[in-house]
Formats: structure tokens, sequence, C-alpha cells
């Protein structure tokens, strides 16, 4: 018999993740049927996202049923397979969950797995990744912001696996592109590896003071992925006409969202004094967009005009609801990955 | 020697406006120049911005310099004119300011003065309400918000100025609407009257139950004029796609505006869950389309398509802060505007 290793979702979290919201229980997996293959996750993205999908906030998706296995997005090779298009040894990537074995069923379009090009371009871990759902959503974010030459452009959690994309991708258009993230070390790796023009250390005593000196001109694009007290200054510092792309709201997810613990945007009316837009978007809207975008990354990635940083945690499944943690807690930097297994050679 | 007579802006507000803040002086005028005429101020519109316009915040024209002539809009007449363009006895619209004498210099590009048409096609007053700078406001922000044929849109301060006629607007494109408006009597006008499919009495206990079941099929343009807990409940109900269009946020205007005394806007993240788009506007950017909207307007007018309700106070000059207090207070109906003087007969 198969046993499966699976975390299951028993509780809404109240604020952070806590012992207890999730249970990892072993569990045997039914055999094959026709149109399904049993995939065996090798990598787990960690994404912001993902505490979304634990709360019973209004989201872009439904919530994670109580009691069934978290919802994720991973890399996982074939192991076993009664479907033509899975064969057994490929790589492939989508929604695995936070489980060693995963069924994929061909009966499941909600849930669909691609395959990976054989042989890989990249490493493996750039598909949850640069290659992957992030940096696609930068590609699409840094577009709908219309980002043009001479823009300045700022960019929160710029070490982040979405804002240390999209600041390359603005630079890549004539931008002046200004990070904004938790920390000296991750300000330095944003301007010496990533070279975004300057960065601003959030956690600095007079960073709004950083801010002001780093964007003398005006802020004509933000590319959001925090939200809160920067995002309310950044507000007061856009120009006429201003692009706000809301991509992400990190500093909320944690929160009960009706006004308790989470303070609330203050200067939103900036928007009517400056007629600027701000627009929400999801990268799953954008699928059709997907083969352009990887198309374009790939190409900067070959020309050594995208860098990309990742940390990839060796914890096994057990340490999935630990790496979400650091990941609200800002320690990783670039692209958080969880190793769940190690692949076949190959 | 001519007298006039005027209110200067002493201090900024901190809060509601208070005695002191202006000051009611007369003081002499000197006598015309070539280019100049004098106008005798007849109305004056009161507007929520004009409390902006008082403050240090960071709005969409300079704040008045502490000292100067309160700014406004009026409807007026010249009485003595060195001007080719403004003979004495035409009724003119501009930047009359909170006084009794204005001095139209055409060397001032910043405050032009335009003759009304003779006969006038409709009432003195509606040239600052319906056919004026409100009813433009509402034409624009509904073209904007792209309202088409079987959209709900939601409309705060619904029996307000420009709320008023933007929801009748929706209406004539086909639109479902529900306003938002403050008090029973209100709630009834904007239905019964102005035509709204429902109304919403926001100081009804279980206004957030009214509002969910006047909007089964959610929102898909919120045409906002307020701000606040109304306008959070308003984005939880957002359809995917959906626009707001920020008119005015007149809840805060009142508020320090860096987090004391205003909340914030808790629920800005459904913007990304519902992909939808905020835009802030501001009638002085469409005045290439000043034309179009009066004449719109005037047509809808004609055809009895297109109502309208005013507050008209005799209380002179002297009862500007008043007025503007009433505003805050909300206890007009539609356009609110304080007559400053009677005009000659005509």
């Amino acid at each position: 018999m198969t046993v499966n290793r699976a975390f299951r979702l028993r509780r809404r979290p109240s604020g952070a993740l806590a012992s207890g919201d999730l249970e990892l229980v072993d569990e045997p997996v039914a055999d094959l049927e026709d149109g399904q293959a049993l995939v065996r996750t090798l990598l787990l993205s960690l994404d912001p996202t993902n505490r979304i999908w634990m709360s019973d906030m209004r989201g872009y998706m439904p919530p994670v049923p109580l009691d069934d296995v978290m919802r994720g997005l991973g890399v996982g090779e074939v192991i076993a397979s009664r479907r033509d298009d899975l064969p057994v040894g490929a790589l492939v990537t989508g929604w695995t969950g936070w489980q060693e074995l995963c069924v994929a069923d061909d009966a499941r379009l909600d849930a669909p797995f691609s395959v990976l090009p054989d042989p890989l371009p990249g490493p493996m871990t750039a598909f949850l990744g640069a290659l992957g759902h992030t940096g696609i959503t930068a590609y699409i974010g840094v577009d709908l912001g219309r980002v043009q030459e001479g823009d300045t452009v700022v960019v929160s959690a710029a070490a982040g696996a979405v804002g240390s994309i999209a600041g390359q991708l603005a630079k890549a258009r004539g931008a002046r592109v200004v990070g904004v993230a938790g920390g000296p070390e991750k300000a330095r790796h944003v301007v010496q590896v990533l070279g975004f023009d300057e960065c601003v250390d959030h956690r600095a005593p007079d960073w709004r003071e950083q801010l002001d000196a780093a964007t003398p001109d005006g802020i004509d694009v933000d590319f959001e992925n925090v939200g809160g007290a920067i995002m309310d200054h950044v507000l007061m510092r856009l120009n006429v006409g201003a692009r706000v792309v809301l991509c992400g709201m990190i500093s909320q997810y944690n929160a009960s969202g009706h006004g308790t613990d989470w303070a609330g945007q203050v200067n939103i009316g900036q928007l009517i004094m400056q007629r600027a837009t701000m627009e929400g978007f999801l990268v799953l809207d954008h699928v059709d967009r997907f083969e352009e975008a990887i198309g374009a990354l790939a190409g900067l990635l070959a020309a050594g005009r995208l860098h990309y940083a990742e940390t990839v945690l060796e914890d096994g499944l057990a340490g999935a609801p630990d790496a979400l943690a650091a990941l609200f807690a800002g320690t990783n930097t670039g692209k958080l990955v969880l190793r769940v297994a190690e692949g076949m050679a190959r």
C-alpha cells in the first residue's frame, strides 16, 4: 500500500499560522484509475497567497475547505501513470498541494499540471520563481503599470520573489527604480545584485526621508506588494496620472480585515488629487500571455540581464508551516521554495 | 469709494471650520484698470472641496494662502467694466471667491470668467449645479466608470449635488442604480423624485443588510463621493472587473489625514481579489468635454429626464461658513448655493 503524507487544514488561522491549524497526517493512496497519474512532490512554492487560502476572507479562489489538504503550487515528478499526457518520469508543475504524493486526475480541470521541457532550460526551482508564476506576475504587473522610460517606479518587497523581478523588468524599460525592503542586507542586495537605482530599508527609523530623497521627482508607478504605512507614504508622493499596480498587500493578510487589527489605508484620497489609477490583478487572469511572458523572462535570463535569488529550505514537507512563517517574517531573500523530496537522477 | 466685503482665511482649520478661521472684512476696491471688470457676486457655490482648499493637505490646487480671500465658484453680474469681453450687465460664472465684489482681471489666466447665455436656458442656480461644474463632474465620472446596461451601480451621497445627477445618468444608461444617503427623507427623495432603483439610509442601524439586499448581484460600479465605512462595505461586494470611480471622499476632509482621527480604508485588498480598478478624477482635467457634457445635461433636463434639487440659502455672504458646516452635516438636499445678492431685474 502506498502511503501519502499531507497537511490538512483543521482550523482557520487567527492572525499568524499557529500550531493546530494544520495537521500532518499519513494516509493511504487508492490505486490509480484510468486518467490519473501519481505525482511525487519535489518542490513546494511558498507564497503570501497561501495565507489567504487558509482564511475565509473573500478571495479570488474559494478558501481551502476545512479538513482538505492545503492548496499549493509545486514541481513534481510522475512516478506512476494511467494518463497518456503525464508519462512516468516527466517533471510537472501544478497544484501539488502540501503533500508528498498527489493524484493528478485529468477530470479535475481546476487543478491542471503542465509538463516541463526536457532538458530543463534552467534550474528546476526557477519554474516556481523567475520562470514560473512569480516571474510571470511581475511581467504582467509591469505591463499593466505602463512603465515607460523616465518613469520613477517604486517596488515594495523589492527583495521578494515578485518584486525582485518586477524592478528589473522596469529597469529594462528605462525607468528609475526604487525598491523598499526590510533590512540593510536586503537593500544592498537589491541595488548591487539586482541593479535597482536605490533601495530604502523600511526598518530604518528615517525610511520616510530616505524614500523622499530617492524619489525627488515624485512617483509615477507603484508596484505594490505590501500595503500599509509604506504604501500610504508612496501615495503622498504620486505624480499626476500615476498608476498603482496592486499585486499584493502582504501586510494585511494576517489581519482580520475588518478594521480591528488593520488600520487601513489613510491616503487613498490622493488618487483623486493626482488623478491616479489603482488596479488589482491576478496572474491567473492572464494565462493567454504566459507563453509571451516566459519567453521574455527566459530571454533576459539567458542574456544575463535578469538576476534572481531564491531561498531553498531543505526541511521536507514537515517544514512547510515554518517556511510560511519565515515568508511573513521576511527572513528570505527572493523566491522561497521548500524541497519536499529529491527527484530521480536525470 | 467702493467697499468690498470678503472672507479672508486667517488660520487653517483643524477638523471642522471654526470661528476665527475666516475673518469677514470690509476693504476698499481700487479703481479699475484696463483689462479689468468689477463683478458683483450673486450666488456662491458650496462644495466639499472648499474645505480641502483651506487646509494644507496635498491637493489638486495650491491651498488658499493665509490672509487671502477664500477661493470659491459663483455666479455674478458685471457692474463696471474696462474689459470688452465682460460688458456691464452680463451674467458670468467663475472664481468669484467668498466676497461681494471681485475684480475680474484678464491677466489672471488661472481665474477665468465665462459669460452665461442670454436669455438663460434654465434657472441661474442651475449653472452652479446640474448645468455647472457638479453636473459635469457627474457626467465625466459615469463615463469613466464605463457604466453599461445591466450593471449595478452604487452612488454614495446620492442626494448630494453630484451623486443625484450621477445616479440619473447611470439610470439613463440602463443600469440598476442604488443610492446611499443620510436619513429616510433623503432616501425617499432619491427613489421617488430622482428615480434611483433603491436607496439605503446609512443612518439606519441595519444599513449593511439593506445594502446587501439592494445589490443581490454584487456591484459593478461604485461612484464614490464619501469614503469610509460605507465604501469599505461596497468594496466587499465588488464583482470581478468592477470599477470604482473616486469622485470625492467627504468623510475624510475634516480629518487630519495621517491616521489619527481617520481610520483609513480597510478593504482595498479587494481590488486584487476582484481584479478591480479605482480611478480618481477631477472635472477640471476635462475642460475639453464641458460643451459635450452641458449639451447632454441640458438635453436630458429639457426632456424632463433629469431632476435636480437645490438648497438656496438666503443668508448673504456672512452665512458662508455656516453654509459649509451645513454641507458637511448633510442637512441639504441637492446642490447647496448661497445667495449673496439679488441681481438686477432682467
